[in-house]
């Protein structure tokens, strides 16, 4: 079997010779554990901090090991009792063909329930949990709330501005990294309003798609969207600090918001949050979203890219901007 | 009469070039108003902020007028029901002499239930409920948190340090400009560390006091103290972002805490407010901080400036932080 493995350490933007594809055996399940065939992973923003060698709420990866990250396959060896051959599961043990994974450690779901298999890393896995934690519980979004997310293209972006929609928004804002992105937020998911970040200053273009200011932001780049945001905040402004994905590659200190002091007169509320801490609201989350996903009034696009040894451009691309939903990498594709 | 006007906006650190003394007639109270002789008057860090012409929570001073703030006096005549000659009241119509208000912006006071007047505009009034609601309704404190302030000799910041201590802080930390202020947070008001931000950097001088981290950190400060700050807190650690003035003279934009997206893996809560929005917690307060005033458990060291042709330099001192504790203007004092 294949496996994706950390080669080196990068420094500043990691390239393709950070990444390596070995050759490895496939592994045995020992007592209590299933041998899983991975069907798609997941590559997401937050992998990049996992490749640098600083203590955070992941354990970094570590050099000549594989990689791992959100995964859903096919159990194909079960020593677990409950878990049948050909259960779908999702699971961590995704840059990788195979795994052999203790039954407490992975989940079960229901392959005819979602539209697409992938989905269960996107907009009904953790994915669209971020989106519906962030937004309800962190920023405590309420009915009538003018919205603004940055990166709304991507995966949790998109998944934002559709739940402030559904849930009654006066008005949904998002930026993203083209022309066309941004025309899919308008045409594709209902935003009220979206714009291109490279067109003209973050600040200028969100004045002028939200002259009357914004009440809720939803954070997934930082630098100066956060500073353009808490210039546009109204008074209980309530931000989710959700990613910095503008500095996951700076060498340097990043670019500060330098009117945080805004931030006492209107007494906004600036509120970090990593979704692993919020599991319990998965109920919740599956029953509204999965329900909106299945009336058609919530749609996820997705950019899947074929084969296991093409995870690390996927990964590449994605901190380039260059998908539209969620990144997606399709294990059982051209390559096999 | 004598009253301090706004003679120029300044530009950067203002001087006594910016305030002009001049003299006016005392008012003629109007029916429902009385006419007060202003005993002190409070001068606060917030104050520069409306010399200058930019929209905020409160409204600019205008050039040629009078400014205003926290004062209390006695009523030495009357045109309001309810309101006897004699009375001592707090109001906000400092920096002259005498003020014609009317009866429903003035709030009665017993001169017997406070150790001295001017406790009215410091740990009893606006001061002591900045402290108190930053630190219990903003912060979240609880009892076992470690606390961190900064400007912790100031007015606001000895007043959050002793209450933590009071309601339970596990440590409490603070920064001031001067070893003799240090000295003054651990020898009189019970800090558990203090350091004088000057001596070294603030990341190291905190993490040295406080080396399992920080829960609160209540910001009187902004800049190198905020960052630092961010960079000690614990997971789900808040801040109270009460005043920045280590910025306030800036011309240029301010430092930011270039570390802010660690506020995302701690899940930190920064939260802006200004007091004049918590009014409703003046009886709590005035009862809890009262009761510790009159035991003896909780001081407040005013520094008092006498006569109101030196309010402009009592202002500049504050700034330049030459306070300890609450600084006062006595307008009973010498020069009259």
């Amino acid at each position: 079997m294949k496996e994706i493995r950390l080669a080196a350490r990068p420094t500043g933007w990691p390239t393709a010779a950070h990444f390596e594809v070995a050759e490895t055996e496939v592994p045995t399940p020992r007592d209590g554990q299933v041998l899983i065939r991975n069907l798609f992973m997941s590559v997401d923003p937050y992998m990049r901090g996992r490749m640098n060698d600083t203590k955070s709420y992941v354990a970094p990866f570590e050099v000549g090991a594989p990689l791992d990250g959100g995964a859903i396959g096919e159990v194909v060896a079960s020593n677990a009792e409950g878990i049948a051959v050909g259960a779908v599961v999702v699971h961590g043990y995704g840059w990788r063909e195979y795994a052999a994974v203790d039954a407490a450690r992975v989940r079960v779901v229901d392959p005819t329930a979602a539209p697409t298999l992938s989905a269960y890393l996107g907009v009904l896995g953790m994915t669209g949990l971020t989106a519906y934690v962030g937004l309800l519980d962190i920023a405590q979004f309420r009915e009538g709330d003018t919205v603004f997310v940055s990166g709304a293209a991507g995966a949790v972006g998109s998944a934002v501005g559709q739940i402030a929609r559904l849930r009654g928004a006066k008005r949904v804002i998002g930026s993203a990294g083209s022309a066309a992105k941004a025309r899919h937020l308008t045409d594709d998911l209902g935003f009220d309003a979206a714009f291109n970040y490279r067109d003209a200053p973050v600040r200028d273009q969100l004045h002028a798609a939200a002259p009357d200011g914004v009440d809720v932001y939803f954070d997934n780049v930082g630098g100066d969207h956060l500073e353009a945001a808490i210039g546009a905040l109204t008074t209980y402004g309530r931000v989710a600090l959700c990613g910095a994905i503008a500095q996951y590659n700076d060498a340097a200190p990043p670019a500060a918001p330098r009117n945080l002091a805004l931030a006492i007169g209107k007494e906004l509320n600036l509120r970090g949050f990593i979704v692993a801490n919020h599991n319990h609201r998965m109920p919740e989350f599956v029953a509204e979203v999965g329900g909106w996903l299945r009336s058609g009034q919530l749609s996820a696009r997705e950019t899947v890219v074929d084969g296991l040894a093409n995870a690390p451009e996927a990964f590449l691309g994605l901190l380039r901007g260059e998908n539209t939903g969620k990144m997606i990498v399709r294990l059982c594709g051209s390559e096999q």
